[in-house]
């Protein structure tokens, strides 16, 4: 076990090393980026689709789709409107920085302002690995229950932003919402939180004013 | 990398080896055993609880839950009626077959006939880590969407039955039902299937029904 532990800390400690290196491409380039975290099926593609069709033409953007298998999430960004390309992971549970500077090699960077990176669908592992980006966003979703802070205490911890999706469900689903708010409190106190619905549109301006603010403090 | 990959395959024959273990401790004991697997919040606690619920008296059973942190898993499983114990991985994202062999060793197994072990709430990585168990079941969720099959089909290939839980969301997500089902298809041929809620009840019985036979057939 302990080989175990050295191997996977020196795994890290690379991975920081990209992640810095990324980092700096992001910077030189003028590039405001986000890594966006959700359990599978919590709308990181849907809340993608929504703010590529509200920040274009003002703020082009490109978008890093990371998925075990298929193309569906980076087609779905293409037909909004981004430059999008797709890392399969192959089996890997989270994306690492070096599939995200692999990925950076292969896309035109010109004119583009934001870069989100749709990290694989896991509420444990992606916390681990840190890719360079500017801020880390949690996707929370109302049918995934009121619990899910107290039992993924560390992807609640280190993230910037918390959007709590499908609140077009609350009304057909057992949530407390104090309860939930509480746990993150906990966590990550004061942390700034976007309830919305990716389904009904509601709420979503809060969260495109912010991005939009994000990226507009890069380039000032 | 190669070095991680030989350390890798290290930990998965130790794992194999360990689950082969706790298989002769179930076979011995005359338990049946079940691995049940979904994302977080697909309904893994829920769907327990009514098992445990319905299968007491005739079938005692324990449960195992596995989570990153908290108890709230194994206190609903124990309020259900099960003897239950909780095992935290402290930020693993899957159960292994020695996490499950230390819970075997706490657990006074005489009278018990049902074990499930209620794994991490993750899509991706439990599929890689045998516990020595008799059946791997899956939950998926309507709210997760009709497109996991293809994006995590490690997952959906290994298993031997698969719960489609909160159909009584169905009129208020979008989910193409025909669509899930042909993926689930072409990875897995023939999967039997049991769409059920456990928020109303509905469909419940065929799964009770099914978990209570697998049980019986153990101990004729």
């Amino acid at each position: 076990m302990t080989k175990k532990v050295v191997v996977v800390e020196k795994i890290l400690s690379t991975n920081d090393r990209i992640a810095a290196e990324n980092r700096s491409i992001f910077d030189e380039a003028g590039i405001y980026a986000l890594n966006l975290m959700a359990s599978p099926g919590a709308g990181k593609t849907s809340l993608i689709e929504h703010t590529v069709k509200r920040l274009i033409p003002q703020i082009n953007l490109a978008v890093i789709d990371g998925d075990i298998a298929s193309n569906i999430d980076a087609d779905r960004a293409e037909k909004a409107g981004a430059l999008a390309i797709q890392i399969n992971t192959g089996g890997e549970c989270h994306l690492d920085a070096n599939m995200v500077n692999n990925a950076l090699g292969q896309l035109n960077l010109t004119g583009i302002k934001l870069v989100i990176i749709e990290n694989v669908g896991n509420l444990v592992c992606p916390a681990s690995f840190q890719l360079g980006t500017h801020k880390s966003v949690l996707i929370a979703s109302i049918p995934e229950g009121d619990d899910k802070p107290y039992k993924y205490p560390g992807m609640y911890r280190g993230v910037d932003a918390l959007v709590i999706n499908k609140i077009d469900l609350l009304p057909y689903v057992p949530f407390d919402m104090a309860y939930f708010r509480k746990g993150v409190e906990i966590l990550n106190p004061g942390l700034i939180t976007f309830p919305l619905s990716c389904r009904t549109g509601e709420g979503l301006e809060s969260w495109i004013d912010w991005i939009y603010q994000c990226t507009l403090s890069k380039n000032l």
